[in-house]
């Protein structure tokens, strides 16, 4: 497995960014996200204020990105990261499909979770709380779990869990139905929290409360804090420094995750910025070694 | 004369950034410098990484700019600002044709300037060292003074100040001829330094020394530090927080005079925060009023 220069997490315009100009500086990488999730970008009706491209669609401007991007050979990665671990001079990263990537450098451009954590999701994470079931199903055999999926493809992980788990509880947190193999349990209830002792015990809904050993939160992104643990946030924030690093030295930040404004072109760059600083310090290193 | 709820200085990616933004945001602004100056984004071959727009032409990027801002009415004020004054809770903007503008707010856009100062140049700063010889001139009856002019454009700021002055001495920092009025001394020479006692006395060049009692240098954009007395400074660069304030209240920066790295992306990216900060700023203290 070779290690990339850098890894790149979220394909708006801040991962984009960061992506087209490591690719000019001649790096390595990897972009981790879908070309079109129906997020954020696309759902704005009109943009005004992206300089050089007056009033259009955010899912034209998208497209223009995603072409940009296809045109200088960069490739879409379309797994989720769920964890990124520093290790000693390099981090790792797991996918949710449980692959490990490695990369010198990675620059976080995964935007703002609208939800919030459910009680009890940070004390539980790693004790029964995961982000990535295709990873920690074996680890369930025999046991009782419980999924909450924020978009129709996490049913395949639901699937997937059953294959180990007694029992699964699929909670959809999306409107339609959801397809789920024979013998797993969907519910139709808000979840309200998780309570445990040592470690995962219960899911508690706003209709009953379910004894299971194990709770996945599946969301389109991870909050940036259990994405990276121990890294500096600033209220829901990674805290960035002007160049866009972070409390990690070699990871860096860019777009909405940095914070206010909430903008397609602040965004964009500040994902330049941090890949030019990822460029910097890989070059340092290197002079250095 | 009416206030202007922001005033921008500069129309590279960071200033038409500004602008756009303030405009969409329906506040008044006036917006200063020339749509197309020859300037650094024009002189760039090929732009590979303002994402959305690829491998394009700076002179072709600064043409999308410009028709960007037009499309929303946004007006250029071709005039040079020679100073910036926090007056109270406003800001009072002096211009090469002598006008005073007044702004609530104040974005610093205009990039940074090649040169460095002339040695005495930062000493003599209204001791006889002037940026304008419009505002000036008058000033220089019966005197003699020398012009630095770093265009051709500033012939006519010599003209006008040999109207006054006894003796001009012009000196052309570009090539071709350089056309002023006759009685003006051209000194194809190179400016070394300033020198005075409580205020200049004389111009050392390369090829000689020159009795005059004031300095103009006329360059296409002043010193940060020269453009707005007292800003705090980082270097060479104006010191700028997270959302672009600097150390006056009300005053904003964005793009390359904020600092590294040098790229149209950031620099628009920039020009959005620092308008939407404004923009805060100015609702805040209404809402207060």
């Amino acid at each position: 497995m070779s290690r990339y220069d850098i890894a790149i997490i979220g394909t708006g315009p801040a991962g984009i960014s960061a992506a087209i100009t490591a690719k000019v500086r001649n790096k390595s990488l990897i972009l981790f996200g879908k070309k079109f999730s129906g997020g954020k970008v696309e759902k704005a009706h009109q943009v005004d204020n992206y300089l050089g491209i007056p009033s259009v669609s955010g899912s034209d401007l998208q497209k223009k990105f995603v072409e940009h991007a296809e045109q200088m050979g960069i490739e879409f990665t379309e797994q989720k990261v769920t964890m990124v671990m520093p290790i000693g001079d390099y981090f790792a990263l797991q996918t949710s499909e449980n692959e490990i990537v490695e990369a010198e450098t990675v620059i976080i451009a995964s935007g703002m979770t609208a939800g919030r954590t459910y009680p009890g999701e940070n004390e539980y994470l790693g004790m029964g709380v995961s982000y990535c079931a295709t990873c920690d199903a074996a680890l369930y055999k025999g046991k009782k779990a419980a999924v909450i999926g924020f978009s129709p493809e996490e049913e395949k992980e639901a699937d997937f869990l059953a294959e180990f788990a007694s029992k699964v509880y699929y909670i959809p947190m999306y409107k339609g139905d959801a397809n789920v193999r024979e013998g797993i349990e969907v519910l139709r209830e808000k979840p309200v929290r998780i309570e445990g002792d040592m470690q995962v015990r219960k899911l508690v809904t706003d209709a009953g409360e379910y004894e299971v050993d194990g709770v996945f939160i599946l969301r389109p992104s991870i909050a940036p804090g259990q994405l990276v643990p121990g890294l500096e946030m600033d209220g829901s924030h990674i805290k960035t420094a002007r160049d866009m690093s972070t409390s990690y030295p070699g990871c860096y930040a860019a777009g909405d995750i940095t914070g206010q404004p909430y903008q397609l072109i602040k965004a964009a760059g500040e994902g330049n910025t941090a890949a030019l600083s990822a460029v910097s310090y890989i070059d340092e290193r290197r002079r250095k070694a």
